[in-house]
């Protein structure tokens, strides 16, 4: 299960299986999607296939998580998401009316996000050899001129901002898959961030890198800038939020939340002349309201996420081996 | 099952839930690939999920398939494939030796093809929700200035042409999943047809219809391109090519041969005026050696396939209501 979790085990896999078998100039650059040119035009283009169980949980479903997930995608190139496809894995038996409802939120999503969904599939395999509906978004957009966001763009003096508390979407999977009651309910933050990257790119388009902290959660994200741009990364252990029902949740299940999946916040550097700005624009934005500062790209310790405790210490920010929680989106 | 066998059942899936939930005007008009404008370019879209059983065939795996489906549903609007995007959904416990043979056949096609993977995902579920592997591709490419081919194009008058016998990929799946043997041993037609559209539209940009005739087989790439144009189209039974070895495991198995799924043929609705030269053009590409005009298409009962059978009478050719063969592509 480690091989699908976004960690270091799914970094092998494409390492030593994919990339020598099918890796290109365009997928070795590794971001969250690939910027291709056609036609004189400049595209980000990406996939994700949605695995998440179960189908419905609090705050989304498969159905929005699967435009949410492709469109974040495409918006941590600074693209905005402009068409979709939409391929629907069924297994036997599986209720038609859970599909309608999954495509009605699926087809909701695409309109708060803006995105048309242009071309379909759907397969049906038998009962046993699937989980009821498996979703495939791809992905293509207009990245706009003047903009290079990718991770290898991390500079020392860059500024980190995360746009809100993180933690919810794992949180909120894992309470309704094993029953658990945490005080106060925790809703998945699954959303569309085109919106807010637009309102950023109107602070500056010098955006250095944007990602949004999905499988393996903050720590993942951080650590595969730092290992792309062979810069380190020091956060402020105080300055992430993580809300208190998230809190709570981790100390019971015995989980870090900066591992924890989100599927509706990014994470930024920027350069230190622009983070006032760009932080006031989130802030300004409904899904930026939570912004805040949580730390600084440094030259010392390539490759190296550290966080500074409260009590003054530091501590070694790991990538996870896998997932903590399979099947999160 | 018949819902995602790309017949009647399927058309109703779409027409019924899924349309109505997320259908935009690109997708309503439900070509293998959506045409799409972006950045001033005019782009084809496509996205297909291969679920094929057995992962290995005769003549093929799920690797190439995916490759090469996708791509020939790009080449059916006269694009070439640029970039594809590449989603595998892996069971846990499959080997990583078969993933890795799987990742080379597919690499090993996009370099046939001519067309680079440019972005991936990778999800594991747990054992007896998958079936070994399950592979998405979406792919996009440039459609050429003064090309419009699509099925609404068709008219009286058109010559239907086929690149080759039919039957072939449907036939070398049933035979390895059966463990039947049929005499001589049939091998998976599977095929990147971009060289063979790019030598076709070198004869004559003005191609009306092209479709490849993979799941429902020729019966239901006729059926649609007679329901898209309201057209009638009218098949000499004797013209359409089969291989004795095909007809023998369709006697065998109660198949008939023109609703078996090919991988590597295509049909085309071509003017009158230019019929000669596009058979010739397709005679003379590696993968249209076989190529036959195999009827045309008529005034007389829109929406409607009728074969004229070697007695001189004739039959409907109905869309079949699911698909003969489940996951074969």
């Amino acid at each position: 299960m480690g091989h699908g979790g976004g960690g270091a085990l799914s970094a092998e896999l494409v390492e030593h299986v994919f990339a020598p078998a099918f890796g290109g100039p365009v997928l070795s650059a590794l971001g969250d999607s690939a910027t291709v040119r056609l036609g004189g035009a400049r595209l980000a283009f990406s996939t994700d296939s949605f695995v998440v169980r179960p189908l419905f949980f609090p705050g989304g479903c498969i159905g929005d998580l699967a435009v949410n997930g492709t469109v974040n995608d495409l918006a941590m190139s600074g693209a905005r998401a402009a068409y979709l496809s939409c391929g629907f894995i069924l297994e036997e038996g599986v209720e038609v009316a859970a599909v309608a409802r999954i495509a009605e939120a699926l087809g909701a999503a695409a309109r708060t996000a803006g995105v048309e969904v242009a071309t379909g599939d759907t397969k049906v395999v038998e009962a046993g050899h699937g989980d009821g509906v498996y979703i495939n978004t791809s992905g293509i957009g207009l990245i706009p001129d003047g903009v290079d966001i990718r991770p290898q763009r991390a500079v020392p003096g860059d500024v980190v901002i995360v746009s809100g508390p993180v933690g919810e979407h794992g949180v909120a999977i894992m309470s309704v898959r094993e029953g658990l009651e945490f005080g106060a309910a925790v809703e998945s933050d699954c959303a569309a961030l085109g919106g807010l990257v637009d309102a950023m790119l109107a602070a500056t388009r010098d955006l250095h890198v944007l990602r949004d902290p999905t499988r393996g959660g903050l720590a993942a994200a951080l650590n595969e800038i730092a290992a792309a741009a062979s810069v380190g990364v020091v956060v402020q252990e105080r300055a992430v939020p993580v809300p208190p029902a998230v809190a709570n949740a981790c100390a019971i299940l015995g989980l870090d939340p900066w591992y924890v999946a989100n599927e509706g916040k990014l994470v930024a550097f920027v350069p230190r002349e622009h983070a006032d700005a760009v932080l006031a624009a989130m802030r300004a934005h409904p899904l930026g309201a939570g912004a805040a500062v949580i730390g600084e790209c440094v030259e010392a310790h390539p490759g190296m996420v550290v966080a500074r405790t409260a009590l003054g210490g530091t501590r070694i920010v790991d990538l996870p081996l896998g997932e903590q929680l399979p099947r999160i989106c």
